[in-house]
């Protein structure tokens, strides 16, 4: 077998063997195959596409091609969430708490933000002494303790899709769904869970910005969920504007302890208790969607869910404090109001504008290795419907120097679509893919 | 201007401006672009094509990537002639001296051989002292002495492709009509000659082995060539057997020289005097094709190409003694017959594996280094078309070693069709394209 006829198969759009996907993928990872060969494959993959036999055999190469986690000790339907990314999405740190207050076994490894959309573990890291960096047994042993643990993803998951990635990244075939479909499902089917959900985000603030391709990513992770024995459900979401009020590391866990609190904004609510249901349901709890919701809602209403957030924050040693005070949370010193020109009503957001504005304020990363300020972000006050006059602030910005909060104004104002006719409100939930 | 932006227009089929192609070729050739976005741009051009604007675009900035010849010394108008390869083709060494024996100036640079097929400069190398490594002063005081000289083209023509060249070899996009004229095209532009006469092979010994394919490559080159300025004119010939009696270095030199003397096998000697013809028309000595025929057959007639052939050899160091007694060129020990398992009619041959052939007895190169063993070759008794008789030779291997020419029988033999019906003879000329 080499490279070249691999290469050629593709090119001339014929399906690559199983044989053939091992070996590429192998021979990649051990450094066999040089980067020119893998990304003139991954650009012919780009543009020919994949069957779903192939992107099913690419998925289960990369999986095998690092760490495979064993929860097995942990009882109980494990289910694993994950989400393509979104602006203002703090969709994790409510559901995992109420999904585990309701006897649900949560396990959840998380991976950290790179470019306009930051990652859980960032955002848990804002608690004073919290700590993701845990081993592998303690992990487990919380999770049989208390029913809930969350820790950063260990670098040897699915090693040769870190390796491609980053080859994708400099080689524009990043936004290809084969490849984006394998390499996450790669990493969470050696992510040692039962069953998966998976938030698939689309519109501005997200991957996917097209509804019609977000969908088609859908329908190929969950096919390869169940070819894999892992059930798997995809809720499509509209990511055009931020999830909720805040966007950035510190005021997401603020609000996320709000909406446990029963406080939440309407958005952040319906999107958690949706999402919620369907991991309740995939662990075997109830079938009936609605009768989940409420259950959810009622670990909110209880406080059962708040409290679960507190035990897990504690047991990983953080200052869980921060649930009775966020103001003990890193605050920015600066607070800018964007106000609007003219009146009208909001009738859209370059949702990715907000996300790269909390970068720019030093609330994100743009090289693996930057440090994060985060207390820096962006808070929306008008979404989406919203009426607004001339003069009325429609955000504000939380940064720590005028300078650079100042320097984020105009992009953020050329970012919203403000209209003269009323405008509906936007949809949070699109489909259910299952 | 960056990479990743060139290489995402192509993939989104969009066209790449003058700017970007330019950026591309001399970031490239200076190592700041690296081989695995070039790669991914490469199999982008592979599978999206480009347009005339773009082809035209990359060959031009490949020609001033490297070293432009300049022939402006030599008076009248030089004709370049280039051949996209075949098995057998000992054209050049009978058409140069035919055309520089009708005052034509002829100012020729050539390959070497690599993989299937051989190149001139190597044939030529087996003439006992030829030298074909002289300076350009040597080769332009050639010229205007004696008409005629002949020498390896530079290495530093048209850099950028030649690094191009050798990563396309490796990602399978070596055959691309784009990258393959603007390859050719953009080192004959260098060349420094006045018009060009292309010959395109196509069939079983060629590199385009479908003669559509062959069409358009020969229209885009042609095209190509016009837009500089250099009048290019394409002559389309069928390579599905080999061109003559023989394939192999020292034997092509012979049939050469035999072809001179005017004992050439009927198919060489047609080829040879329809490119020979439309050199002419391109030189501006006769715009009648048949004039010009006649005109080169009485300087085979005469003796005065054969005699041109002499001097262009004593001229660069050869011993020109080859010429009346071919004998002294290398000889191989052996001469094996493959003879015919069945009567019939030789109805085709997969040529290239006849070309292949030759590498295998130690007459080509497989690595740019490897040396070469001028003696051997294959000698084809049978054409298509011809009758065969059973235990009748087909073909003759000349090798150094009885093993190495014995091994060669199975895929030889397995390599010729023979029918039980009668078989039209082969055409040599498929078309002209100007």
């Amino acid at each position: 077998m080499n490279i070249n006829e691999i290469i050629k198969t593709k090119r001339d759009q014929k399906e690559l063997t199983t044989e053939q996907i091992d070996f590429f993928v192998r021979e990649y990872s051990l450094g066999n195959i040089p980067d020119y060969q893998a990304s003139s494959l991954l650009m012919a993959i780009y543009l020919n596409g994949m069957s779903e036999k192939e992107i099913y055999d690419l998925t289960v190469a990369m999986t095998a091609s690092g760490e495979i986690v064993d929860l097995s000790q942990i009882e109980g339907i494990k289910v694993d969430k994950h989400s393509t990314g979104g602006i203002g999405d703090k969709v994790t740190m409510v559901v995992m708490p109420l999904v585990a207050s309701c006897g649900v076994p949560v396990a959840k490894m998380s991976g950290r933000g790179l470019g306009y959309t930051q990652g859980t573990i960032d955002k848990l890291d804002s608690i004073p002494n919290f700590r993701t960096d845990i081993e592998m047994d303690e992990f487990i042993r919380n999770v049989k303790r208390i029913g809930i643990a969350l820790m950063g993803q260990s670098e040897k998951v699915a090693l040769a899709d870190k390796k491609l990635y980053a080859l994708r990244d400099v080689t524009a075939t990043v936004e290809s769904i084969p490849l984006i479909a394998s390499s996450i499902m790669s990493k969470k089917l050696a992510a040692g869970c039962d069953k998966i959900l998976l938030e698939v985000t689309c519109g501005s603030g997200a991957f996917m910005e097209d509804e019609v391709r977000a969908r088609v990513l859908a329908r190929t992770m969950v096919d390869i969920g169940r070819k894999a024995r892992k059930e798997t459900i995809a809720v499509l979401t509209n990511m055009n504007q931020p999830l909720g009020k805040y966007a950035g590391n510190a005021l997401e866990v603020k609000e996320a302890i709000e909406t446990l609190k029963g406080n939440g904004e309407p958005d952040v609510v319906r999107v958690c208790l949706v999402l919620g249901a369907y991991m309740l349901k995939l662990a075997g709890v109830d079938d009936n969607i609605p009768n989940n919701i409420k259950l959810l809602q009622s670990k909110i209403d209880n406080g059962e869910g708040l409290e679960k957030f507190k035990e897990l924050i504690s047991r990983q040693w953080g200052d869980s404090r921060v649930i009775d005070d966020p103001e003990m949370l890193p605050k920015a010193k600066y607070r800018i109001p964007l106000n609007s020109l003219e009146a009208g009503y909001i009738a859209g957001f370059d949702a990715k504008v907000i996300g790269q504005a909390v970068v720019n304020l030093g609330g994100g990363r743009l090289k693996k290795e930057d440090s994060i300020d985060y207390a820096v972000g962006i808070e929306t006050v008008k979404k989406i419907g919203d009426e607004i006059k001339e003069g009325e602030p429609i955000l504000y910005i939380h940064a720590n120097t005028e300078t650079q909060g100042l320097l984020q104004i105009e992009t953020l104002r050329s970012s919203i679509k403000i209209s003269k006719e009323p405008v509906e409100k936007a949809k949070e939930i699109l489909d259910i893919i299952e």
